[in-house]
């Protein structure tokens, strides 16, 4: 799922969980499929696993034209299919990608679609992926509905949400923040006030043009107990982790790495930084539960940060926010409140 | 490509075939994909080839909420993909599901949504397909993005659009025309007049409720050169397959099978049954090129009557519809008309 600066609250009957669950309640999980509804990505088997994921971004919903680049939104489109695949421990292969278009209302120029291709394509080059397929239809508002097809490395299985161990040391990839802290730039600059020119830049591109964890993910495959994508704030993919997983985590707040700029933009608009860090949303790193005594060696072995941010413990599902040692209510933990 | 009674023709400069062909032009094919971006599914190295394919449903364009049932509408939907897959010879393994729904201005029920995915689970349930994930959105209209994968059975090459050679008889599994006769029906209930009641109903079912020919296509995968769905239209998929294979075809129309009760509504409706079976489309079975000598043995093995309709021939990429030797000029070959 995609979090989205425009996505308001929906109403309580229609909660996306809710609504997954009673999907799922549905449908049978048949031969040659591992895992069906319910994590990243679904698993098929062949020589080892293959994983498809699947994400919708919808005008009006996920993104505005008049604030995206279509390059941009191309990108953006790819990167959150990318990073579900990456969250599985992949090797992405390809996509497909289909489009509703809407030719009557408001057309889509010629040259957007191929600056959204541009973009997708950019990406895809650099992650060695196909873009092989998908269809085009007309649609009373611009829908791309991205299908990402990936496989397992030989010898490895797909890590999910749902092995974390009591014990096991809570981490994240990269750095935190900054998707939010560049929507806050965006909706009013005066935030920004006191950061480098390229600073500001960097928050804005990092909601724009969110870099897939891909190399990372190959790494953890082989260690993680579980893993899931942080795409809709720490704080809440944490504990769709616990509750796969059947155990509570606790989350360390003063832990949690700003990425550079956000500690200054949240106190600019009266945020709480290591909040806005833990629940923001839209950041696209790794959330990876270790045993404690591998997370040096795999940290080594990364090609960027990786922070241990909180603990796995025996319990309900459940997560709990911790300051210093003392219970933080967070007014909400991301971008679903299905939750 | 889903054909649709509503979709009416788009303007030149959006023709759907101009589209992709600019964005084919613009992506690579890498490692891992067989068959990027043209025909009816990407092809994947694996394990032998895997499938994939996308259709997009979308509110207005492809269904009226209306005249659609909910569970119709999930068959249907899922059914067009089996259909791709079935096109490339393959076996369907699993399908993820994008749903976008119009939450604030035009809610879906609860008990909506539940009907669509029985509809969608029980036709997968007949093909051993699991419904494997998938993502669900806010969205403006309500639109379904599924995406279909399978599999090559081992030993087996998937069959492109491309593979054609002259000489070759064209063939056609099932018959035709029954989910246009059956869409003439709906719109104007008068030209069933004198079909007995489940006859019409078959032709509505037709249009609704389209079965993919997926046991035909795994026999037909090891022996035709080129096949694809038909669900444009005999004419405009014929056509494709002359274009994707550089030759040209020859269509008898006095040949083209129709189904029962299609020849009285063509007549009630003032169209000539065999130009309507021809170009009426959403018909879903399959059109495969053949050498000569193996159509009466293939024939034989499959579980849906298959019909010599046209041949092969050396030539400029074309096709030409006959009546008994002769050319006819239909008013139009199917429901693309960027061909």
């Amino acid at each position: 799922m995609v979090a989205s600066p425009l996505r308001a609250p929906r109403p309580a009957q229609t909660s996306e969980i809710a609504l997954l669950d009673r999907i799922a309640a549905r449908v049978a999980t048949r031969a040659g499929v591992a895992v069906g509804i319910g994590d990243d990505a679904a698993v098929l088997e062949g020589d080892g696993s293959w994983l498809v994921t699947q994400d919708l971004l919808v005008e009006g919903v996920h993104f505005r034209r008049e604030t995206t680049s279509w390059r941009d939104l191309g990108h953006k489109a790819l990167a959150v299919n990318l990073s579900d695949v990456a969250a599985m421990g992949g090797v992405p292969v390809a996509a497909v990608v289909g489009l509703a278009l809407p030719w009557r209302t408001r057309p889509v120029p010629d040259r957007a679609l191929e600056d959204l291709y541009d973009g997708m394509e950019a990406l895809a080059g650099r992650h060695g992926v196909t873009i092989a397929g998908g269809d085009v239809s007309e649609g009373a508002v611009l829908v791309l509905a991205v299908t990402a097809i990936g496989r397992m490395e030989p010898g490895r299985a797909p890590v999910l949400r749902s092995g974390a161990r009591p014990g096991d040391v809570l981490c994240v990839t990269g750095a935190l923040g900054a998707a939010a802290a560049g929507l806050l730039t965006l909706e009013d600059p005066i935030v920004a006030t006191g950061l480098a020119p390229e600073e500001a830049e960097a928050l804005v591109l990092a909601q724009r043009r969110p870099e897939p964890r891909v190399a990372a993910g190959r790494v953890l495959a082989g260690v993680a107990h579980a893993m899931l994508d942080c795409s809709d704030g720490l704080a809440l993919d944490a504990l769709r982790l616990a509750r796969a997983s059947g155990v509570a985590v606790e989350l360390d707040l003063e832990r949690v790495p700003l990425a550079p700029g956000v500690a200054r933009v949240a106190e600019a608009a009266g945020r709480e930084p290591d909040l806005l860090a833990a629940t923001g949303g839209e950041d696209y790193e790794l959330i990876a539960a270790l045993a404690p005594g591998r997370v040096e060696a795999v940290a080594a072995a990364l090609d960027v940060p990786l922070t241990p941010v909180g603990r796995v413990t025996a319990g309900e599902p459940a997560i709990r926010l911790l300051r210093r040692g003392r219970s933080v209510a967070a007014p909400r933990l991301g971008w679903e409140h299905g939750a």
